[in-house]
């Protein structure tokens, strides 16, 4: 193990800088305006949970929690998402009060890194979840929120895939016969490894029609013509009703007159084992990673001893704003420099700058190395320094 | 070890609620408002720090520190406070571009508790940091700030405890000797056991003037005179400096305007081992504990290579928003109330009432178990449900 030098970081760990933390705040409080005006409330977890609680039902892969030992002998994780401890908030005292429930929140989650040069090990989360409404209204209203906040935030191209885990099992289930191989399947989807997937079904004990109608189900991406297509793979009656909630779920985007964001992708599956239904991802230009994603949920509720449903998106806003497109802004700031002698009279000048909501750094000259420097940034600076001089150039204080 | 009940969360690990998160957060963010205003840029790092760089640097008791393991083999910290952090990012980036430079931060920090019903583990604070200026007029400028960042917070009763921890060391060593002598005195200062002291200060082997000028010296507490008291504690020049700065800041404060939330306290010291000068504490009523500290810390630049000073505030919000006397507020929501028949005019309704600002729960009937216990703490519900009917009756949809 050698020494650290003294300035380095653990892996995958950044700092924000003011330009960039402007940028993301001033953006957040607006994603966050956006929330609350569609009767969403903010809460905060704590950053540590038990592994035995929500850790393990967080579905983050093992190694990539961060894990620690409290003085109890239990294991600790730092919050690897946010979606299962406000299940545990909501399942434990707020759906009590009322139901459903609109919670929201903006965090830090936290997924080890295992090499140099890797994504962020902690990043930021801007998020809601709508607790306790099965019906795909509420699917719809997360996704049309979604988009809301996006636009807001300053997105113009971006599309929403929205897929069914439903879908994917029942059809998975149909032509594999167990879970187990359906989990194999899910596995190359998840890893989006569709040449995998082919030839792993190449290699299956199964009939020419069975293997195309797999092969056939990568095709179903698109508008919501898929939805058709996707129907005539199906054999008798399970697995309809997963696509007809799709196509409630487009009928009712219409409404929202958001549809020019949607496109569907039946094969689209997740790493989060949770998801019970509709579900979706989120693609924006320049970025090649989904920005956000989101859906149905409700086996996560059970988990914690609650029979209902819950559904939410999140957002990532390291990746959101890559893909908006940040400029540096201008710092915007005024200066009043003074001399001991004269700091009464630039005290007063800071103040009334300040009133009238300029930002202004009020620096005594002896503080100062050097001046030139120190002054070249700001958009104005008041020279408040040497004795006091009228009118006629006569010394007055 | 026992079995977690599942809702459990680790010991001092709270979760906060939306009526104490919003108002939580629109403090916050006026005192934010306030920081920026002065000059302060905002700036985010990382949650987990090298135990070997920031972790040792902060001065927080190791027993107190939440301790994990990297893949690596190094240990990381979560942050115990942020004033260790913004120095390593100062001494290592910023401090090139600009000094003194002023940086804000509102962060939560981490502080393991070894009992139940003890302090939280995790608490948020707001805080600021001015590096590179090692005048009085930079110490004054911090505790100016304080007192706007609190009256804008809603504070009314406050007052600032001022020290010197150069005066205190300089003194210990004339009439003791030695550091390690010092260190004795000083920690039950830090514990604010006077009864402790002072059996302790009988028992050494001193003449009884010096005795008496260890007793004295509990007593400069008070107003400005009390800096011409501890004047006459000292013998010879040295420890005068210290005083000196105390009695420059006291008239800057006052050109500030805020000398009414000042009061002195020489027998002040924190367990925060990094501060070399002026230091300070807030207390409110209502609150047993300081709700902020601050003061100067020259040494901790030191550490990260930087010949240069510091000087800052930090505040702490959970302590903060109990002085102010947190009234629950009113979440002030609307609520559209809809059947599927009437779904596109309900969101019409929904859509204009947020452009007016109003945040609008829109939701379906049909997800809704319990209409009246639903709709009771709406400000008013529309119930957009059944056939359209027009002014006679007549079904129109």
């Amino acid at each position: 193990m050698s020494k650290l030098f003294m300035f380095e970081k653990p892996l995958g760990m950044r700092d924000t800088f003011p330009n960039l933390y402007e940028v993301k705040n001033t953006t957040k409080m607006r994603m966050e305006e956006v929330m609350k005006t569609w009767g969403y409330r903010f809460i905060e977890t704590p950053t540590l949970e038990y592994y035995e609680t929500v850790g393990e039902a967080s579905a983050i892969l093992d190694q990539q929690l961060f894990k620690l030992l409290d003085q109890q002998g239990h294991t600790l994780v730092l919050r690897p998402d946010m979606t299962a401890p406000i299940a545990r908030v909501a399942a434990s005292k707020l759906l009590k009060d009322k139901s459903p429930l609109r919670l929201a929140y903006s965090a830090n989650v936290f997924r080890a890194q295992q090499r140099e040069g890797g994504s962020p090990a902690e990043f930021e989360q801007v998020g809601m979840e709508c607790i306790g409404d099965t019906s795909v209204s509420a699917d719809a209203e997360v996704i049309a929120l979604m988009v809301s906040v996006l636009k807001e935030a300053g997105l113009k191209n971006f599309k929403i895939s929205i897929g069914h885990i439903g879908f994917v099992q029942e059809l998975f289930t149909q032509i594999v016969g167990t879970e187990e191989r359906a989990s194999i399947l899910r596995r190359f989807l998840y890893e989006k490894n569709y040449v995998g997937y082919r030839e792993h079904v190449g290699e299956l004990a199964l009939s020419s029609i069975d293997k195309q109608r797999l092969l056939d189900f990568l095709k179903l991406r698109g508008n919501e013509g898929v939805i058709g297509e996707a129907l005539s793979l199906l054999e008798g009656e399970s697995g309809r009703e997963a696509l007809a909630q799709l196509k409630e779920l487009y009928d009712i985007l219409k409404d929202y007159g958001v549809e020019q964001y949607i496109k569907f992708d039946l094969s689209l599956v997740s790493h989060m084992s949770y998801y019970s239904g509709i579900l979706f991802e989120v693609y924006a230009e320049r970025v090649g990673f989904a920005i956000g994603n989101g859906g149905r949920y409700n086996k996560l509720l059970h988990k914690f001893g609650k029979d209902s449903g819950a559904t939410g998106f999140g957002l990532r806003m390291d990746y959101l704003l890559e893909a908006v497109g940040v400029k540096t802004p201008n710092p915007d700031q005024y200066c009043v420099l003074f001399s001991d002698e004269r700091r009464s009279e630039a005290f007063s000048l800071a103040k009334e700058l300040r009133e009238t909501g300029k930002k202004v750094v009020l620096q005594n000259w002896k503080g100062v190395d050097d001046v030139d420097e120190f002054t070249k940034e700001f958009e104005e600076v008041h020279y408040v320094v040497g004795q006091e001089r009228n009118g006629n150039g006569e010394v007055t204080k």
